[in-house]
């Protein structure tokens, strides 16, 4: 067993005394990732450098230690938590951008970068950078990588996968490789494929490779207001089904919209059962033509009003609303907790009913805001931590909203990964064999002391405890109880 | 060591009499995928279901036989070849088109439907499969997954990789096993991607699940000459620049407009030094401004013409003389070698002229038509395989051309896969270790005994002799030299 005062001795030989964290009270900053889990590490390593980043993995593997990797902690599914306490080792230093080269139209940047600020820096050469997660200001292109990450305009474009060319990483057995390159059109085995979205499991991006698209000369935006959730669910199919991919179609309810309007007054219409938000881009023409469209099927399908956002303020405060609306819903109660599934389109109404139906049985509330056009929702429950059993409540209840998307031919998640928390459903869409061939995976990477982000993906393993229990449990085990 | 009697008896225990072909006059058809690698092998299996499939290759891999997996054995990098002789299994029976769900927009197909027969199927519901190789009306779903193939419309769209949702396999290991599934987002570890692309080496798909995405309601193609292809080169990069990103934008050079001409009589303008084909989809207000726009675009870049395509008849006649250019190029030359490889489109210009230094150097005539919007170049070295030592110089000259686009910047491959012939190449791009980090993805498929597609994608390897004298010695070692 190794004791904290060998562990931490290691890690300063490793990167350095000025890179190693161990007060508890920096450490409490590194226990949470927004979901109900919790855990304490204890160490934070902060590298500068793959070579640094190698030779913390290194000293723990040789010590036995877990490791767990984080970038900014907004995964929202448990992933960035040390359930087995141990190690986190953070990109949060690695913030370089290394080159943007318009011609190619390819960015290559440290994994600490800060996805919007990627896109800031691009916008100097008309170029930006797709993949938009709602947390974009503060979330890595790091941990994007690793939850293959979407957001509200990765319906026409695609998610992380569509636009990482190259990524070099510290495998989970301490080396560095490159997996793909800077050039579109992987050969050879997609090892680069198969790392966006394993969560952390397989190793630490340490530089990573992307496309950027040129910024859109005409962007459109709109809002349309419904009675009921049902009638915009068929407005999204029927936009789709003439032919039209909006760069983002996102849907908020009725509870989300009193929480966004009590928030930040956008002036959304009041008493509506639904809004859509639908932003259309491309060349100026085009995207008139379209926007008259998608006015029309929208009234076509019941809406009350329809508002085009007449100027980039206007079209900013639409946005705010959407891109504030989770924060917004602390103003409803003191914690939500999200929830991350995805379901074929034509199944979006009758899910939002059987949601509405899980809510009424638990007597949680449930706020719903998400990318409609995907099919990817994100019921957020809304619950107080402080009430004895509110954890477990809300994570049965979860569980049971994770059941009706797989009943209704969808899966476990759209973008925030399976981390912690969904990894026991995994058996409703793979089997045993199945999951035992995917995890295999991490014998290629060298992840096989099973130390490398424990307790994250797959059902099991040895040290995670149970679900719900694991997160008392932890907390209860206190800063120093082991390594 | 097994004699040939004890594997027929074998196979046909497995998949019964009618599915195993063992005639050296029907072997002889299985020998060759298009390029100058050849090799027949002792037994072929046209298994009917993944339980044949199954059943096949236990049977090989309990007697320690090769495995090369065939779909329509148009892949023209000799990924289909049997270089270490022994079993194909041919996925050609399995062409069942399981289900297409309009709604959703998905089909689950079997391995050996033909790619455009799947989007004429489709079309029935204003539906299509976008990946489109030149060989669409041959190819297979099945192959196109192995080869991870793109086409003319891969520039906006994407390529198979994009269009694959989940895969049943049976891995090398003689497992059946689901990659993905039914939905898009994939979670978990995504060895639906990584066996995308994996040219055979990992298993064989015995069912796909793929998006179909709408029928564009207009369409708008044009046809551009050029005095010299570097000007096309420009106009490829300025059309990109300015926002447009065209469904295909598909180049020919000089030589190849020749012998379209001379095969077709399709009306490409007489004497152009390049045409490029350009198409534009989408809703018929923008496909029309955009049209105007690149008109404009060419021949402010020195188009000596610019003809649009005004009935469905033209466009058909003028994608004629680009779908057969590879073949009217036998008009030419008795021989074709394609080489296949991706560069920056900014560098475009400058490999076409490096590539046809490398023409003139060696002697031999390359014509030129490819993916022009993706940087993907196909070369295609013309030859007559009678003479003396022309396959060696054909693969030293092909070589050359695969050095000019990795010194670019650009990769080995941009949809025919490596094969046989590139995987010498492979080290120029990756260094030893990363090689072999590669590599060990093939025991998470139980490949780990060597069997399964052997001599492919990686460089060396038992029994797999040298470049170039490779085909001569398995022609040489005849029929039933052993199994």
């Amino acid at each position: 067993m190794t004791t904290r005062r060998e562990l931490l001795a290691a890690l300063r030989r490793a990167v350095g005394d000025g890179a190693v964290v161990w007060r508890p009270e920096d450490l409490a900053a590194y226990e949470f990732d927004g979901t109900v889990e919790r855990a304490v590490p204890h160490a934070v390593v902060l590298p500068s450098t793959a070579e640094e980043v190698r030779a913390a993995v290194r000293a723990c593997l040789d010590l036995g230690v877990p490791i767990t990797p984080r970038g900014a902690g907004t995964g929202l599914s448990g992933g960035a938590v040390p359930l087995r306490r141990g190690v986190v080792i953070s990109t949060a230093r690695m913030r370089r951008i290394i080159e943007i080269d318009p011609a190619d139209r390819v960015a290559v940047v440290e994994p600490g970068v800060a996805n919007l600020e990627l896109s800031r820096q691009a916008a100097r050469y008309g170029l930006f950078y797709p993949p938009d997660p709602s947390s974009q200001a503060a979330c890595t292109i790091g941990g994007n990588v690793a939850e293959n990450a979407g957001g509200p305009h990765c319906l026409a474009l695609g998610v992380t996968q569509n636009f990482v060319l190259g990524i070099e990483v510290v495998t989970a057995g301490g080396d560095i490789r490159w997996l793909g390159g800077r050039s579109p059109d992987p050969f050879g085995f997609d090892l680069r494929g198969a790392f966006i979205g394993s969560e952390g499991t397989l190793g630490i991006a340490t530089k990573v490779a992307v496309r950027l698209l040129p910024v859109p000369p005409a962007v459109v935006t709109l809002l349309a207001a419904f009675p009921e959730v049902a009638q915009a669910c068929e407005a999204v199919s029927s936009i789709i089904a003439r032919g039209i991919i909006p760069s983002a179609m996102e849907m908020m309810d009725r509870l989300c919209i009193e929480a966004v309007e009590a928030g930040f007054r956008v002036g959304y219409p009041e008493g509506a059962g639904a809004v859509l938000l639908v932003e259309l881009d491309g060349l100026e023409g085009e995207v008139q033509a379209e926007s008259a469209r998608v006015r029309a099927e929208c009234l076509e399908r019941g809406a009350t009003e329809v508002r085009v956002a007449a100027s980039e303020e206007e079209r900013a405060l639409l946005w705010k609303g959407r891109k504030g609306a989770i924060p917004a819903l602390g103003r409803l109660a003191p914690n939500y907790y999200i929830v991350d599934g995805v379901v074929p389109r034509s199944r979006l109404a009758a899910v939002m009913e059987r949601v509405a139906a899980v809510s009424a049985r638990s007597g949680l509330r449930i706020a719903n805001v998400f990318h409609a056009g995907d099919g990817n929702l994100h019921p957020l429950i809304l619950f107080d931590e402080r009430e004895p059993g509110a954890g477990e409540r809300v994570l049965a209840t979860a569980a049971e909203v994770m059941r009706v998307c797989v009943e209704e031919g969808g899966t476990l998640s759209g973008e925030h990964g399976i981390g912690a928390e969904k990894r026991e459903f995994m058996p409703w869409l793979f089997g045993k064999e199945d999951l035992a061939t995917m995890a295999r995976l991490r014998e290629v990477f060298g992840a096989d002391g099973g130390l490398f982000n424990p307790c994250k993906v797959f059902p099991g393993g040895t040290g995670c405890g149970e679900m719900g229990s694991r997160a008392a449990a932890v907390r209860a085990a206190g800063p120093d109880a082991y390594v």
